[in-house]
């Protein structure tokens, strides 16, 4: 069950950011599009992510990209960074408009290093995504790639809205999933002749969501596990 | 560079079990093939390695197992799971001989759940495990099935004594590598007419250790980087 935007700021503020000011209580917001990590910049921010929906990927030197998975709600960046005080290793992209509130490590340093609240918070959390991680390891060992593409769709597209997804080049996506684009064209056949989805260029509408969702087995790129728990 | 046994027992008694009695120093050994994690047991029991070198691996129902990676000296085990209160996801076996110093979940429940250096110590290395693991998502994408063999076998081979290597049916490192069985025989084939092994029935034998290193590509199924900085 995903939680409330309020149950969701209460949970940060009074489970995670204990020593908070009114300063770190700014909540940003970023629009569809806009990276908020770029894999070539250093990190020097945790983001504690209050709702809307991430696309995490890994740029390769010839332009191509591969997609680790979809973020749908509560979230935390830069965690990792922080204490590994390595360089980031992904691009998180805006898929569903974003709120977010922005620590800088600085911050964290000083007024949270120390604190236990904080520490186990994280610590619980960078273990499931550690989990998460091990299983996504197997997506495409694991499914089907019609079930990966159901569950590609599924977590561009938006139930409330229900507008169209406007999609990348077929190439994009087939590097995303692992696949080769053959194989990608067949599926996306495969899912039109289902009549779940329509194609027009670039532009793939929903036709049957239940069936979809059905495809797609719960959705493989999106772990709702840790989000059950918070 | 790897740290002597006596630098990674110092290591862990005053860093990591600062709170650790006379009874915790008890080092225990396991022998190849021994399985230290199985996946269908619950996990009560956090493991500090001291030495040796692990094999990680998932199965599947099926029978058919997928290699996680190999571990080489100092390590924990069960650190994850102790966290985030879930089940582990993995099978670690031995692949040579190891020592470490086993703790009970309760153990750390009362004398460490507290102890800043021990929590400061995990976060770190959970932070580093979660980098390794999102690398290691990309290594089927990444490398030839002839760098990923190299590296297989790099991991099983033992410098110091030198021995032949005892390989599981090709069956099993088809699926282990993530690749066809047609594509394993004829990489196997490309390394034995390199020179580089020679292979009788299920013994595998380095001709050339050197080369081998270098088809490895600095062997991509273990990750030096946290042992570098510990």
């Amino acid at each position: 069950m995903s939680k409330s935007r309020n149950e969701v700021i209460n949970n940060i503020l009074s489970n995670i950011l204990v020593n908070h000011t009114e300063e770190e209580l700014q909540i940003t917001t970023y629009n569809k599009g806009q990276l908020i990590v770029n894999e070539s910049d250093p990190m020097h921010i945790m983001y504690f992510v209050i709702s809307g929906k991430l696309k995490v990927y890994k740029e390769y030197e010839n332009g191509k990209t591969m997609l680790l998975g979809f973020e749908d709600g509560f979230n935390i960046l830069g965690d990792v960074e922080y204490y590994s005080k390595r360089d980031t290793t992904c691009t998180v992209e805006v898929i569903k408009e974003v709120e977010l509130i922005k620590v800088d490590f600085n911050i964290i340093n000083e007024r949270y290093s120390d604190s236990k609240q904080f520490n186990d918070y994280i610590i619980k959390q960078l273990s499931e995504k550690l989990i998460d991680s091990q299983l996504n390891t197997r997506i495409n060992l694991v499914y089907k790639l019609e079930t990966r593409l159901a569950s590609y769709f599924y977590s561009l597209y938006d139930e409330e809205t229900k507008t169209t997804i406007e999609i990348d080049s077929l190439a994009d996506i087939s590097n995303n999933l692992g696949c080769s684009y053959r194989h990608l064209v067949r599926s996306i056949k495969s899912l039109i002749e289902l009549k779940v989805i329509r194609k027009e260029k670039h532009i793939i509408t929903i036709l049957d969501f239940k069936k979809l969702k059905e495809l797609s087995r719960g959705n493989v790129y999106e772990n709702t596990s840790n989000k059950e728990e918070n």
